[in-house]
């Protein structure tokens, strides 16, 4: 199989501080994870590709999956990316083999940063996992717990009416809450005390999530778990860009889709966190 | 004690659907607080008061900090505010028990979501807890950890340089690294495996801490737990927003700050989530 940019030359030029930390997902999900780079890793210049003309990858075979997703990773290879995140379930599931050979840059998936803080947090060892069906039947989580704790019982269940609600801003009312109850009675039947958040979409449904399981189950979100990971992975090589005393937004964030460019940046908008619609200085309230 | 808003009439127009959410901090940490919310709630309006002009509340007297709390508080509940979330820490460990008889509307603030999170992850029932100087020496996250779980150990510790690192978008390089090793260390030594974040500003610095503290220990935030406790209280009353069919954005999101609105607006960004500082359609990567 052949790398792109190897080689001693480029290898250096791709871990150079400078360059950017590529992301890529099926659509707009991956912006949660996204997100939360930024927020740890505000001086770092972003690509991000939704490859939404072939979104979603949730109901495809992993075979194609893994088409589509090394293609897009190539591209951000292309761009120099320093580091490569793949942040989609669905994807890390059908690529991340693939992908370690592939490329001579780092790559951190989504599925073992949520697999390891699960681990860390049950107490009665039974943990949930929902996601789409592509992720479920993978039986990616399932490995991955086996390889750090065997003794987790994992209990799986597939959620695919959730995506298509996150993406419509519907995350209350009666729909959304008998969906979830529908999907987690089996999770809440096996007496789980932590629930990953398998798809990246679902931080958005952690409302209604709660809810339903009742605050005593612990809701692990692959968004942050997998931020911190890419946080070390870059310290650990010293490659974290350089706070260069601009402000930090100066930080090119770049993204892409391959898709409809204008539906891909309204719903950007709700997964990246609200625009300001005004910013006011009110009266001092107390003198 | 007088109450705001208060009678049969005003408590049912402040339950109404349509109104506000009301969120407030001493500054710009509370927008973390604030984008959990709209993240679970996208079609609920917000106002958001940063307290600028008399800010920071870490490291002034309790008694201080909760007379700016009641003034800003005041205003919200002028604005018709369905609920008021408390999203400072310093201001939840004031003025929390005075707001619950303010107000006819449902308060909630950041300590105890935080605490019930951690004491359902903690399996060594040892927690770190790190805050500003005021919220440590207010010992008001030790008195909910006694009410929530007695058996639980808590070592606290102040950390009072990390938040101008934060405002200034540092979150990597020696002098943080250096500075987290520092307070972090006796945190370290008493073996705690879960530890709060008890200040509305620590998510951004989740990366460093993370490193510092190991992967075993689970970080809790109070901003993603605070947001789950706020969609949980308004589902319970009936008084979440409908959605209107309309984009997720569309409901009103109104930041203010008492003090310099520019320089709030620039600290606002950060918090708030990345701008998009270009969206592309990139050509089908595959054919």
């Amino acid at each position: 199989m052949n790398k792109i940019c190897s080689g001693d030359e480029e290898t250096r030029k791709v871990y150079a501080s400078k360059a950017p930390i590529g992301i890529f997902d099926s659509g707009v999900g991956g912006l949660t994870v996204a997100r939360s780079i930024v927020d740890l890793l505000p001086n770092e210049s972003i690509v991000y590709i939704g490859d939404t003309a072939n979104s979603p990858y949730g109901d495809k075979p992993l075979s194609q999956v893994q088409i589509f997703a090394r293609a897009v990773a190539d591209e951000l290879a292309r761009r120099d990316s320093k580091i490569i995140v793949i942040a989609c379930n669905t994807a890390s599931a059908a690529f991340l083999a693939d992908a370690r050979k592939r490329y001579p840059v780092p790559v951190v998936e989504v599925i073992l940063p949520a697999v390891r803080r699960a681990v860390a947090t049950t107490r009665n060892k039974r943990v949930g996992v929902i996601g789409t069906a592509g992720t479920v039947a993978s039986g990616q989580y399932a490995r991955r717990f086996r390889e750090v704790d065997p003794s987790v019982d994992v209990f799986s269940q597939a959620c695919p009416q959730f995506v298509p609600f996150v993406e419509r801003g519907k995350t209350t009312g009666r729909q959304i809450l008998g969906l979830a109850e529908m999907y987690l009675e089996p999770l809440k039947e096996a007496g789980v005390d932590t629930l990953v958040l398998g798809c990246t979409h679902y931080p958005l449904l952690a409302g209604v999530i709660q809810l339903v399981m009742g605050d005593d189950v612990t809701l692990v979100s692959s968004a942050d778990e997998t931020a911190k990971v890419v946080y070390r992975t870059l310290s650990e090589r010293g490659a974290l860009a350089e706070h260069d005393g601009r402000h930090a937004s100066a930080a090119c964030k770049s993204f892409e889709s391959t898709g409809d460019p204008q539906k891909f940046a309204n719903l950007a908008t709700r997964f990246l966190g609200p625009d300001i619609t005004s910013v006011a200085q009110i009266p001092r309230l107390l003198r």
